[in-house]
Order: C-alpha cells, then structure tokens, then sequence
C-alpha cells in the first residue's frame, strides 16, 4: 500500500497548506479519501492520475473534507471521462452534488454513483477479490466515518520441495493454493499445512478524521498496520478538542497503543501552533511509531 | 480603481493557473467578482484582507466561477467574522449555498445576505454615495451576467479664485458644490458655472464573462474606462466559441471598439494555447488598448 497525503491541515486552505485529502494506492487502485478544497490541484501537483480515481470517499461533510468535490467531478467530465466514478459519503452529498450540477446546466457525461452512508455501525461498503473498505464510525459534530482498508488474504503458497517429495500431481496444485488436504492414490491423506505456506500477511490501513477521542473503534481497527488519526490540537488544548469533537496527539497516540496498531500517523493539524513537530513529541510519550502527515508526504507498508 | 487579478484561465484549476476570480477596489471598498476554486488561497497570496470584502458578485453557476464561494463563506465564519456579507448571483445561488451550510451543520456567525438575480434587462444591483454595480446581461449556456461597477460623479470643485472675487459667503459654498446658482445680496445671479470646475471625471470598470460574442451589450458598456472581456479562444477556433457559448480574442476586440472603450483587458483563456501572448496579437488587429490579465496582476486606473 502507497499513502499520499494531498493534504492534512484542520479548516482553511491556505498558501501552503491544503484541508484532508489523501490517495491510497493498492495493488494498483487508486482510493481517494476525502476532498477538501483545492484537491484536484494537488492531484496534479503529485501527479497522481486523474483517470486511476474511481472510488471516493467522504469522511463527513464539513467544507474542508469535501469542498473540492464538486470541481473534482466536474473536471472529471472535461477531462472526458467514461469510466464510472463511484462516492461514498454521508446522506446527503447526493442531493449536494447533484443540485450544483444542475445549476450549471452541467451533468457528467460519465456514470456517477453515490452510496449514501447512514449506518452508525461498521459495515462493508465496498468491496472485490483484493480488498475490502468497511466504516470506522466516529465522535464528531456531523455524522463522520473513518474507513478501513483491508487487503484480502491472497492463495496459500504452495511448498514446492513437500510437493514434489509426496510426488503430488499438478491437477491438485489450486486446491492446495485454496487451503485443501489432498487424497493420495492410496487413501492417505496429506494435510494442507504440510503442502504450502501461509500467503504473505494482508496489508491494511484506517483512516481516522475527524473525531473526538473514541476507543470504541479499538476493536475495528486493532491490528492494522497504518493507522491515519487526526490530532487538530495538543492535550494542552484538549479543552477546544472536547467542545469541538476532535482529537489530541496524546488521545491518538493512547488509540494507537490500546488498537496495537503498526504506525501511527498524526495529521488534521491546527494552524494555530508554530511546528508540527509538537505533535509527533506528544504522541511519542505514549505510542512509539509516530509520523507526521504533511501536505506531499508518502508512506509506502 | 485598482483590479487584481487572482484568477482568469478556463474551466479546470491547475497548478499554475486558476479559475475566474478578481476583486475590485474602488475608494477603499473591495469588490470581489466571481469565485473559482481556490479563490480564498489567492487572496491570502496576494494578501487582500478577507474583512474588506463585504461584497461578491457571480456571474454565472458554472463551477470554476463559484465553487470557491462555499468554502470562502465558511473560512470567513472561521475567522470570526461579524460584518454582513451580500452575495449577488443567480437564482438558485442561495438555495446551493444554504444546502452546503446545512450538511455541515455550520451556520455563518454574520449576517449573509443572498441578491438573486433573475432579470434579463440590465438593472442596478447595488449601490451607495460613491459607485454603482449594474448587470450587463450577456450570452452564454447558462443565465449570465456581467457587472458594470461605476463611480459616481463626485461634488463640483470651487473655483476659490472667483468665489472670493465675487465676495461669496462661506454659507453658500456646499450649494456651489451641489451645481447651484448663486443670487447675491443685489439680486444678482452668478451661473455656477463661473464659481465651480467640473468634478474629476468619474471612472467605470466592466466584466464580461462568459459570453459569446454580443454586441447588444454596446450600449451598457460604452465609453468604460476598462473592458474585462473574456476570450476564451482564438478566431482560429471560433467554431468551438460559437458551439460552446465563448468569445475569440477578436470579437472581444471589436465589441472594445465598437463601445469606444478605454483600456481591453482579454482573459478566460482557454489552456489549449501554448502563450496568452496569442490573444493580444489577434486583439491589437482590432483594437489598440489591449492587456492580458494574468493571475496575480494588477491594473490601476
């Protein structure tokens, strides 16, 4: 998996720094994750392929997570598009979206779908043979997802040396790749564990923002091996975190620890302090393996 | 007048280039027309303070001329803002906006103030003791306006010379200024003509954009210190002008010199050009008085 940050900063775009966006690469799809202003600029700052884009997700509906969504989709049109453009956001975006088209006159000449999220549970939105995308439901002013990406377990790797000393024949080799015993000619059986290795472990990622501090997403995303939390403040303003519904380094640090996730990675920072170096200092007192998003940055796991 | 430039290329955002957006200073009020995405990062770069503008008038619902006005308007509630602010715009402007503010659950703090307009005649749309804002209906896909902003002619100047050789009364002097005549204490009228100079000439700022090519606005327009007329194309692609509603560099040219304008500001350049430099060639043929806006540059006049 390949993370681009377009941008991590809290509320308003400014000359340097961009409101929440960020592109998930994933065995060659492109996943974008919200859509603040400016967006597309970034896309093309970073050379990231507008055409790679077909799956949009909207963590929640304040400006700064989805204002540079109906550019997106209108430059999506100029652009030519014919492939289908799939969105998935909070009911509502729907109506949005659609109503500033029509303004303009302007409809896609492309098929646009939105999948309208209103489940306060986790659940699956989407999903194919290599990975599935499921709702981390999270504490914040307007309804708020995050979203976990989940590598599917590919085939079991066959045991090339056991394969060929119980002298298996090749008919048998994708049962063994999907887990099952073989029956030799004599009536034995041979355990698949002893024909092949287990697949190379799935990758996954969560995206976390915005939220205030809520371990009940602990068991959702407990394990995985990226884990974006937003961090607008430091906990000498969890005061503003508590009244604002969102989250301090310390708070997503104590996530990251108590989820036993891989690293850590801090963004969705408040403009009003002087280095965002704070932060990753704050979080390392409680979580070890912390990075901070910056707008342009990459992580590759 | 001075007009800054913060965006003026066609359709879609890029690194370089932005969508239609300037904003006008007359008298120490700031204008802002139009709104692109992005639009509040141009004004933070060419450091226009956002508490100026209590003004914003839009041409027309296509998005690279408005989709910068959600997240302006939720920045200025970020910054405390208090003041009014009057948005003038097409009907359905107000409907979009309200729609967006609602989904985020992120009313303004100030008091926002929708205009719609609907009228296909010219009519004046703001006005105070020092300027005027009148629409200039133009032609495009969807309903479009331009915006003719001009000064009010200020008092007449005394002529202290005369004033003081006919021995005039301080009294008088603020009538003197309103155009009056004088009667003196023999009966006498003095013309004021003879105890005042014309006031400074007042100036006139158009926008035009988008359009096709149409001369109907002549009359409204004619004589303006300063023409923003967009030229979206080339004479050579006059085909894709006429299909899709835009003006060649030409035909801004020659509404210039059929409305015997001062000074033809071409922009809306579409990126299929290699120099904007182009534009101004084609124009010169017609008219003499022809700059290039580009983002970032300013005109004073």
């Amino acid at each position: 998996m390949k993370l681009t940050i377009l941008g991590c900063y809290a509320a308003t775009p400014r000359t340097l720094t961009n409101p929440t966006s960020q592109v998930l690469e994933i065995r060659n799809q492109m996943f974008l994750i919200d859509c603040g202003e400016g967006t597309q600029v970034q896309l093309r700052k970073h050379k990231i392929k507008f055409s790679k884009i077909n799956h949009i997700f909207i963590s929640h509906l304040h400006g700064d997570h989805f204002f540079g969504l109906p550019g997106l989709i209108s430059t999506f049109r100029l652009l030519g598009r014919d492939k289908e453009l799939h969105v998935y956001g909070p009911k509502g975006i729907k109506e949005a979206i659609t109503l500033l088209l029509k303004l303009g006159d302007s409809w896609t000449n492309y098929p646009l779908y939105f999948h309208e999220l209103t489940s306060k549970s986790s659940e699956i939105v989407y999903e194919n043979d290599k990975l599935s995308v499921k709702t981390i439901p999270l504490s914040h002013r307007v309804y708020t997802n995050g979203f976990l990406f989940k590598e599917k377990l590919g085939e079991r790797k066959l045991n090339i040396d056991s394969v060929s000393e119980y002298g298996i024949n090749k008919a048998y080799f994708q049962n063994i790749k999907n887990g099952k015993d073989v029956v030799l000619d004599n009536g034995e059986t041979i355990a698949n564990s002893l024909l092949s290795f287990d697949p190379p472990k799935s990758k996954s990622y969560a995206f976390c923002s915005d939220t205030a501090y809520k371990p009940d997403i602990i068991p959702i995303i407990s394990g995985v091996d990226m884990l974006y939390h937003e961090s607008t403040f430091l906990e000498s303003e969890v005061h503003l975190a508590e009244k604002t519904k969102h989250a301090t380094a310390r708070q997503a640090a104590q996530i990251a620890k108590d989820a036993n996730i891989g690293t850590l990675v801090l963004g969705h920072y408040s403009t009003r302090y002087k280095s965002i170096s704070l932060f990753k200092e704050e979080a390392k007192d409680i979580f070890k393996n912390v990075e901070l998003a910056d707008d342009g940055k990459t992580f590759e796991f």
